[in-house]
């Protein structure tokens, strides 16, 4: 695991351009990287990586540059409320302000390790709200049911190695389950959640019940979120920024930590 | 233009999650979005985007998805040092602290109105310094030539529409002075430079000294970068993240500034 700290040299503080924030910060990437071992959804496509140009040029210069294709909704990546719910935003058209927002992580590996089909429930949240105070409003709220460790092993991660609707069929993996997305939409205020599996439905959800009560509410959800084991309850700030897909249902998204 | 600011409502206040410096901070997208319309190099593919699905599915619910495929080098993007030096990093290689970072902007315009091919000098960034000291150690530099009030029209931005080999002799923006970037290089320790036209070196360059001297440094360019004129001259910082494609040259980037 790498973990990133910002260094702010002594001579940008006598210069008075370092925020005070900005010393000693700890940055934690969220987010895996997109290659031929990338998950996607078995009827998706998968990211694909194409050489355009490698080597020395005729002018003597080094050169090297690639062009990529993928599904949206595949790695590490955030879907938008149009995903799920005609009409409602865009990947695009999401605030800055939603996906740049204190975050609180809520651990229930203990009930994923004993049955792979969990779905968190509203009592899951209540108790984190018991040792933490509320939830609070505009935050993002992070499921960390341990899956993480799985990936990029399709069997142990998605529950299938298999592709098309064969593959659908046998996914395996813990998920939010859909009455405490309706609570959650009902009670909090969140901007957006947060999962370290493929799906905020879990696997064997046949009507993704969960996406669609978040997202006809304008909430939305980043899936195959990283490294959720280097965080703590609460007490961090999540950034995750979605590449800018005009139009997108959603889109490969990269999301750090910032600790305090 | 839109400008987002991030509110944190009074409860989360109370609840002690909001951190201080998270009250009343404005975030600045500088980023264009992707669609048929994003400017790419003469001669690289364009980016597309393909319906998988979009309606009422069977099962009763709505679903929109979409794949998309582009180089990496169009648009607002980061290149990596690799782009143009053997063996540097690839874009999942730039360490989180490189493109978390305090920014400054270095404004050329009236120099790049006069001459469509100009490139700034090591004095025009003397002159920055002037009046706001020392580039800081660490900063992302940002260079304003004015010509974002073009873009999308590629007549105006690049010079030209045509493609291919012709197009790219055709190329008319301003850009950095290959003894300019030496000079960043050797002289002081940013971070990273930005720029408002699509590539760090001017549009007739034809051997990219520019990127040269700053890649083989580890240095690196974030091109076709939006919205500098919401910018001041310092006093903000840069949130740059790149999809984080594995061994990629390069990569779309969702870049922000977050003032202070």
């Amino acid at each position: 695991m790498r973990k990133y700290y910002l260094i702010i040299l002594a001579v940008a503080a006598a210069a008075g351009t370092a925020a005070p924030q900005q010393r000693d910060r700890r940055l934690i990437d969220l987010t895996y990287s997109f290659s031929s071992q990338t998950i996607y959804w078995p009827t998706a496509e998968g990211f694909k990586l194409a050489v355009d140009a490698e080597g020395m040029t005729e002018k003597g210069y080094y050169y090297s540059a690639y062009s990529f294709s993928a599904a949206e909704h595949g790695g590490t990546h955030m879907d938008a409320p149009v995903h799920f719910a005609r009409g409602m935003a865009t990947i695009d058209q999401i605030p800055l302000t939603r996906v740049v927002a204190p975050g609180i992580l809520v651990d229930v590996q203990k009930q994923a390790a004993a049955d792979r089909d969990y779905q968190v429930t509203a009592q899951d949240l209540m108790e984190w709200e018991k040792s933490n105070g509320r939830i609070p409003d505009g935050c993002i709220l992070l499921l960390r049911t341990g899956w993480g460790k799985f990936y990029p092993d399709k069997i142990k991660y998605l529950g299938t190695d298999k592709k098309g609707p064969e593959g659908v069929s046998q996914l395996h993996f813990p998920g939010l389950d859909p009455a405490a997305a309706g609570w959650l939409a009902a009670n909090r205020k969140i901007s957006a959640i947060g999962i370290d599996t493929a799906s905020i439905d879990y696997g064997q959800s046949k009507l993704f019940e969960s996406h669609q009560a978040l997202y006809k509410e304008g909430l939305f959800a980043i899936e195959n979120v990283a490294n959720l084991h280097e965080l703590p309850a609460k007490g961090f700030e999540i950034i995750a920024l979605p590449m800018k897909i005009q139009g997108g249902s959603g889109a490969p998204v990269r999301i750090i930590a910032v600790m305090k």
